[in-house]
């Protein structure tokens, strides 16, 4: 292997990414930002932001705290590594939401003051923002990676323990990332629902209007929510999709190898230590690849913004590939790895492209919700579902014909390369994603300091296509999910493989408990369990924000009342109470669904063995994918008719119909749907983690 | 064998119950009828419903014209007895519907008569017509299987190619159960939405109104839908269990049954052909069972008819599970079975309990939806749709627990016979259920010919109990079909080893088309697909419901404008016209769905091989399951939760959220989620039956 390559990429290209998100912060922090009034606002949405983030994180070192101390108490083997690795996931993830929530808050006010200039320097500015989360998310998660696994000494030698040790990082990125998904996503749809029914429908003023003592708390929300949870998410996937090809590089037999490329077995230790290293060299591209495509973002025309994104995503995916060939020149890695990362950027914009189809405002899906808007609420809720239910059908297709493919040139080490090929764009991509809930607070802001109308006209542009954008975002996390899933799966096997040799081999064990084949009735055991699971967590998520949502419309009600000369505009409200009981009520319910997460998978494994673990994981990989595609587009399709409408008919009834299923659609879109990516990933490396402990209580 | 037992139960008790379910026609027939004008409302409503059977099963012989070519053309083997097996299947299935729904007809318009005199008369016809369509569906399973079993020799030492042409008989049922289903199901909610839509809401005027053209579609929707339909889901349920048993008795080996029930090599040939007819011969003692359960069926307090349908259940369920302890004590049959009947029937009877928790009108869930619709329609949806998805927790673990020990004490033939006791009391429990629709149809007689209010509240008292029978005969359905489906799936694996082994063993083929293992990309390719298929068939129903609903309202709408004095009440509506249009689009929606059932386990199969068709049905199974509970409970609990409003607090903003919330959950509860159950098992023996060529063409 060559070292100074690893270097390069793995250290060098991260290194270089921090420098120019810095460099990026530095440059948004020097912009105007704004009227007194604005930077007034904007401080109140930062701190409340900043005071949920600092919450979390205290419950977070709790949790992480007491996880250490079980995989150290409890597992065999390298049991510190494995800990302090999980130590390294968390406190990055953290890290990641903590400077792109920072920015963001820091760039939102700023957007709205450039919007006053021009619509480039707006869309300039937020980008920007976005970037700084895309390349912070990719530069932590690939730095990680490549330090650790050197220190463990994964290039002299010892790479599958490095690999070993490595996976708790998995771990740590991934409880993370669900407690902050859950949480800022109960958050941001609680105090958005709230917002909207007791402003809007019950005190009759408009939205993100000041008066509204909701209304900071709906703005922070955007935040903690869409950046913040936005971020810990992806870290997890991307972090995740690395580790796992790591991992399936050093489970890979030299027979293997000489099946799919005609390897000889005396080539296969150089092969194998190539292959292990070759997904963080890739990050490492992608990385250089984003950093460029971030320079073909800007516009100035209005209709343009979208395309102006999209391009700065193609530009990427094309260097990508270009460098990934590269790579393989450079290395012993045959070209159907190649394949293997084509396959996955060309299925992630598949599926957005598939995704923007059937959520984008001027197709035919959000016009037949349009239509159907006309006979009322029912119809409008039912031609929704009906939407999100067939929009699974391509893009399960797409993912499907990527396994497909991929498992035939790779194997599942093919399938892990998809998936970090997919992820490879992320620093963009992300990007592109995460600057649509900072042109929403720029609007926010316009609307609260009162700016003139037209500032509010550019953010609304900006923020238009941000709805679509982070459409195709879900659906790139959630395909990304599915293939990640997959190959930590296939990490799961290999570990309960290992265990089960080291302990004498499938004969000291009952058939049953190891079987795993469809005929073993554990398998479809689990299975249903794992089938069950993304429905309940999805009723668990979005029950809570209808409790949430209701604690907090009792207190902007209790406001109205109490505060004289509020609904008048002559006096404050007290926004920082509702801050307060958003925050409270997401930390309070994000701790159930998080243990749900975390305990089903090892109750399954001790009660129905490493067979029917393995069914829970495939039953809630199988629908996790399934619920999480539908509600994200049928929560997409649901926001774009609604703005289809008020286009042209604002008030009407078909109108107030379209916002009823906007408001189902929220809790769906942004609390239940994107948790559920997690969750699969979670609970799939929560089993890696524990399957030899689960091996050792069955025998 | 013990040959009397077997024409005493296989032969003599379905022929009793014929006869018992012709002297229950005749009383009912007997009975009064009612004035001029409700014999002739009865009259249309009765065409109609016969029109509609009649276009339905032209068409659906034209499908069994074509399929019957396709099993003599293609099947290796004894493909004609597969064909005859097949139409049996068909003609009996489509006879039980047409005496079911003649009954249904009749009875209906003798119930609100004989609601004059009492409500113990009017449950004592109603639910008399229900039991008529119960006991029908057994009688023909039974006698069908039992004779068909004989002629092809299963007595005489012909067992295993006996069962082979036999499956034939399960495909049969099945395929016209989803037509059935999902065309009764279109009707029955186009029409319903249209006449709500059209009359309630824009015209003002109320439910049952004979001003309007919809209503008497509306009512044929209830016999078409709630009758015929679920009468043919339940038949293909019953003979898919019973014959799934049977071929998997013929399918155990010595040495399975020798670590079961430690039984000798030497006995176990007797013990084989004992364990093949116990299922036959179980049925018959549940056929005796229900007829027995029929006669504690009585009261004349409002508030005990819905104890009294429940004792009618328990009592039939005390005289089976003792009837198959006598039926084990006289053959062979290890005692182990026993135990699996009766984790069949407590597995039923829990489900049904589940779903009268979580539908049921004075219960927690209930209770929460009626809170959450004060904040408008959209709280009110999200809470329908997080009780729909936590109810889906409890009745999978029954189902999971069911399956765990059913094969802990006989394997796979344990879990086929699970399913085979929670359906033996069929007869008096699809009496329960059917029952619904003739009190809701008596109801709307009683409104439609203006008879006093107590008549109708006598009626009315009848159908609110039907709901929750109804609700709980879904959860039966489903949890049968879950148990019924994993037999099926079970006879599938054994056919496909066959015709491996038929055609050269293992060795011939390539391992990834025929490893059923997590670890092969096919299998998770086919439980991506198989997971997808619920989604695209739910959307497509729901789709079609609301385009035939358009159609009507539109219809409705002319007539309205057209036709002078109607809205006066003294004109005629034109309702033969609605009826032809809901069975026109019913007839034409009907078509892709099952067509989508039939192909896509074929196509996979042919793409991906045993190994891709296997993981297609497991993905099926679990998400159909799921959604099929999901869908069925959220239906109720939106009904339930309108109606306890409705006693309270009519016409409040909460109860027009309400409605809304009932309208959504209309085509959930009776077009797409019922017609899952059969799909999933559909899609399963269409993979039994064509697994032989699927493995030849594998070679």
């Amino acid at each position: 292997m060559n070292n100074p390559l690893y270097f390069l990429f793995g250290f060098g290209a991260p290194i270089g990414a921090a420098i120019f998100a810095f460099v990026l912060v530095r440059s948004i922090n020097r912009r105007d930002a704004g009227t007194e009034r604005m930077q007034q606002i904007a401080a109140l949405i930062r701190s409340g932001a900043m005071a949920f983030l600092r919450t979390e994180y205290q419950w977070l070192a709790v949790f992480v705290a007491i996880m250490f101390g079980i995989l150290w108490a409890f597992l065999p083997g390298n049991a510190l590594l494995v800990g302090v690795s999980f130590i390294v996931g968390a406190v990055l993830s953290a890290t990641a939401g903590w400077v792109g929530m920072r920015t963001a808050t820091s760039a939102a006010v700023r957007t709205t003051a450039a919007a006053q200039t021009s619509l480039a320097a707006a869309l300039q500015v937020a980008f920007s923002s976005g970037a700084v989360m895309g390349l912070t998310v990719v530069a932590l998660g690939t730095l990680g990676i490549a330090v650790l696994y050197f220190l463990y000494g994964g290039l002299d030698g010892n790479g599958p323990s490095a690999i070993a040790s490595l996976l708790g990082m998995s771990l740590g990125a991934s409880s993370i990332a669900l407690f902050a998904r859950v949480g800022g996503g109960i958050f941001t749809k609680a105090a958005d629902v709230a917002a909207d029914l007791s402003g809007k429908i019950e005190a009759g003023i408009p939205e993100d209007d000041p008066r509204n003592p909701a209304t900071i708390a709906d703005n922070v929300g955007d935040n903690v929510g869409d950046v913040a949870g936005m971020g810990a998410d992806l870290f997890e996937s991307y972090v995740g999709s690395i580790i796992a090809s790591v991992a399936l590089a050093w489970a890979m037999t030299a027979v293997t190898a000489g099946d799919l490329w005609g390897v000889d077995a005396g080539a296969f230790g150089t092969l194998q230590a190539d292959l292990a290293v070759f997904p963080v060299l890739l990050a490492g591209v992608g990385i250089i690849a984003s950093m460029l495509g971030t320079f073909t973002v800007r516009t100035d025309d209005e209709s343009k913004v979208q395309s102006a994104l999209l391009r700065g995503l193609f530009v990427a995916s094309g260097i990508v590939l270009l460098g990934a060939a590269g790579l393989i020149q450079a290395m012993s890695v045959p070209w159907a790895v190649w394949g293997c990362v084509g396959l996955g950027v060309v299925a992630g914009v598949a599926i957005g492209k598939l995704t923007e189809y059937f959520t984008g405002k001027d197709k035919p899906p959000a016009r037949h919700i349009v239509e159907q808007s006309k006979t009322g609420p029912a119809t409008n809720i039912i031609a929704g579902l009906g939407v999100g239910m067939m929009s699974t059908g391509y893009p399960v297709l797409v993912i499907c014909a990527a396994i497909f493919f991929s498992y035939e040139l790779g194997n599942v080490y093919g399938v892990a390369i998809a998936a970090v090929g997919m992820l490879s764009t992320l620093g963009i991509s992300l990007g592109v994603d995460a600057y649509g809930p900072v042109a929403d607070n720029a609007g926010g802001i316009a609307e609260m300091s009162k700016r003139e109308p037209f500032v509010r006209q550019r953010t609304d542009a900006l923020d238009a296509v941000g709805n679509t954008t982070a459409a195709m975002g879900k659906g790139f996390a959630i395909g990304s999910a599915a293939l990640t899933a997959l190959a930590l799966f296939a990490t799961f096997q290999a570990k309960a493989a290992e265990a089960v040799t080291e302990l004498g081999g499938v004969e000291a064990f009952d058939p049953r408990h190891l079987n795993l084949e469809l005929t073993n009735p554990n398998v479809l055991i689990g299975m249903f369990i794992g089938g069950m699971l993304p429905f309940i967590f999805s009723a668990m998520t979005m029950n809570a924000v209808g409790r949430s949502a209701n604690e907090m419309i009792e207190e902007v009600r209790r406001q109205f009342k109490n505060i004289p000369g509020l609904l008048e505009g002559k006096a404050e409200p007290d926004s920082a109470t509702c801050v307060a009981i958003s925050t409270r009520s997401a930390i309070k319910e994000m701790i159930l669904p998080g243990l749900l997460a975390v305990s089903a998978p090892v109750l399954t494994g001790f009660l129905l063995g490493v067979s029917g673990l393995a069914g829970l994981l495939a039953g809630a990989l199988v629908t996790g994918v399934l619920m999480a595609l539908m509600m994200a587009n049928a929560g997409g399709v649901w926001d774009n008719a609604k703005k289809l409408i008020e286009e042209t008919d604002k008030g009407s009834e078909r109108h107030k119909a379209a916002i009823i299923g906007d408001t189902v659609g929220d809790p769906f879109k942004d609390t239940s749907g994107p948790s559920l990516n997690i969750l699969i990933k979670l609970m799939t490396i929560v089993a890696v983690i524990f399957v030899p402990l689960i091996v050792v209580w069955m025998q």
